[in-house]
């Protein structure tokens, strides 16, 4: 049975080959409870459906859970950790492929092909899952290493900690949000000249909204309050990969950050691409991150040294007047941890991760400046203008700016594993 | 009516008088689903119950809404609105009352009376609310001035954006237990020497585990995502408020925080007292918090003076060899930010609160060292020892401590409204 042909049009070039099957949550116009598919080239499959009409009458594995594809987020799905993720994406590849052992279940029966299987264009996809806590990291070195350089020169940009500990905070839950939401530009305190002697705040409208091109991970398999997940079983607790937009109002950060860290500046909108990519779809492009100069202690030392992924990303703006430039290309390899080893730091206390949370992966540039994942970085804190198609220019976001990342692994067009996109547009800040 | 007196023995000097009616989530041996409750004296009234048994048939506000009762925390009933929620207490306020107009409710209905109201030490008490999201703020004015000392010096203690914002950040939702809860000493990086030239971390049990005494306040009404609460409604927000100890791990701490602030130091547990106290139960005893010597921006302006809570908040500790000590005891006055405060900048930038959500206060901390709210601050940074009885002294926490935290308003022995208990005993780290 050949995997990477199918019955079904995959259109080449597709993120959503027969390779890929990303799970996701959607609604219709004439079906509008939320309910779980995936994505199989310019359609969805129906899962709710797809099981209602006894389409895994032949996976006895899933039989007893089918329940999970009915619910408004992948929550469940994710619960029964990877081996059942495995086996189900598994079979519905093989549902897919041109000599499937299962023709009668959608191969030959037109009935149901039309009833589940739904037009992308048609269908409102939602939030997959239902966040608990969201965790950012910093482990793109580079942008570490450029935002230090900004804040405190380059001999002092990494902290002594940086090459020891996946850097992290905790961010919030509530303002993530599914691509294709409007994001709205936040208002808030800001130091207009910070080198004045009296530290006098202005309130506004932020003047420095930026972007950060991130990886953001779920987690299934939830550890016990207390119990850390040891660095060699940590993947078992990851269901997959979507791509994260962690927008950030720099101004606002500048004044707040001190001491305990980002707040408002994160908090009003985190946008994450609507298909998980299952970890499973991933494990053929992985690859060697960033090398890690420094020994490292034994709890985040992992025994696979190829442990994150090579992802072509791509960061692509569309201003108000229609223009459209890519303002950043750079893989997803420029990583200094992988989320096992976020996950182990992050449990090595003994704090629960649970089914649903979010952990992003930091910023990710790579070494030229056509490489770095935020504006911040590419007009160097807001000296050089980045120069957009049109004659436009932008040192940061102005209203009416559409972002939209892409991510896609694989070299073959018809086998290509992709995100789709990341896309939010800037809406006007609130006349408060 | 008064509802200072009730048929019902109510132990002087209860936390949990007529004047109160805090709600709470509870079980028992023999009925284990975890349902809704208040306490009263040294009694649960367990709610499910009564409204099974037409307790709420005189009211006919909340007839629609009586499975809020049989949910296992309490953001449904939270989420119905203070106005509900002051209607259900006034109402359960005068079913208790000596001279109640609905006598054969309860007064005289021995059988409820047996099957509902049961004894506090029979009771297993859960975590009241489905947390959403847990962001711990910093207002405990005096704690940011004695911590900014041991990190940089009295001239420099609190920093230039402390008296205009009420500095806070995301917290771990996930960690938060219910009173009682063991807690484990976490595991962690450590810089032993942080004045040595080489910053090379140790992997360690903490050796400086603390406390942070707190108040915790629990989200009723969400607010829309890209819609700032404001300021004079904020209070509508405010379901009620718990004890909270925000155990910390300092010498984890000192080495992951910089630059995105407490991390793992964090995340390990939380412990919030089990009983809720309403907002109404509190209005009685709103006072002046610190002043503010600053102009702050207009969205931060309240029309109430009185915006902090007069509550007698003390901490003691009953080491491992039996020996028990009051640590701390201090006013909940000594806030600079009251909570709509902090709701209104949480959310100026259009950041989602949602029902469930939780604000901790900050560690609060009076003016001299036997107010001090924390063992960082108490023991100088480790410097002094702390005495206690039976000749033991403390600078951070031991294995086999216990530490309880209670908080009390009110002066009249009848009519206290305190929040109960908030314990936590530490056991051993792991072994790893």
């Amino acid at each position: 049975m050949s995997t990477s042909r199918s019955w079904f049009c995959i259109p080449r070039g597709s993120h959503f080959s027969l390779a890929n099957i990303p799970f996701g949550v959607i609604s219709t116009a004439t079906s509008q409870t939320p309910r779980v598919a995936v994505a199989i080239g310019d359609h969805a499959l129906d899962l709710e459906l797809f099981a209602a009409n006894n389409g895994f009458a032949a996976l006895s594995t899933i039989q007893p859970h089918q329940a999970v594809f009915s619910q408004p987020s992948l929550n469940a799905f994710a619960a029964l950790g990877r081996p059942i993720h495995s086996v189900v994406r598994t079979y519905i590849q093989s549902v897919f492929a041109e000599d499937t052992p299962y023709p009668d279940v959608l191969k030959n029966n037109s009935t149901l092909q039309k009833q589940a299987l739904l037009p992308l264009k048609d269908v409102t996809t939602h939030l997959p899952m239902k966040i608990g806590d969201y965790t950012d990291f910093f482990a793109g070195m580079r942008h570490a290493f450029n935002a230090g350089c900004l804040f405190r020169g380059p001999e002092n940009a990494l902290q002594p900690n940086y090459k020891h500990i996946p850097v992290g905070y905790h961010g919030r839950a509530s303002s993530v949000v599914v691509s294709g939401t409007p994001i709205r530009r936040p208002n808030g305190q800001i130091l207009l000249d910070p080198k004045a002697e009296k530290n006098i705040p202005t309130f506004t409208a932020c003047r420095k909204l930026d972007i950060e091109l991130e990886l953001g991970a779920f987690v299934c398999k939830a550890n016990k309050h207390g119990e850390p997940l040891p660095i060699n079983e940590a993947h078992n607790s990851l269901f997959g990969l979507v791509l994260l937009n962690d927008w950030s109002a720099r101004d606002i950060q500048a004044w707040e950050y001190v001491p305990l860290g980002p707040f408002n500046a994160k908090n009003f909108g985190t946008t994450i691409s609507a298909w998980v990519v299952l970890a499973d779809a991933l494990e053929p492009f992985k690859t060697k991150g960033i090398e890690n100069d420094t020994e490292i202690l034994p709890y985040l030392r992992e025994k696979e040294e190829k442990n994150v992924y090579d992802i072509r990303l791509q960061v692509d703006i569309k201003t108000n007047a229609g223009n459209s430039s890519t303002v950043a290309k750079v893989n997803g390899r420029h990583l200094l941890w992988s989320f096992p080893q976020m996950m182990a730091h992050h449990t090595i206390t003994g704090c629960p991760l649970q089914t649903g949370d979010l952990l992003g992966s930091g910023t990710i540039s790579g070494d030229t400046s056509a490489e770095f994942g935020s504006f911040l970085e590419q007009s160097e804190g807001g000296k050089t203008a980045v120069k957009l198609s049109g004659g436009e220019e932008r040192k940061f976001l102005e209203d009416g700016d559409e972002i939209t990342i892409t991510g896609v692994c694989g070299g073959d067009d018809s086998a290509l594993v992709g995100f789709g996109e990341c896309v939010g547009r800037i809406e006007p800040a609130l006349q408060l």
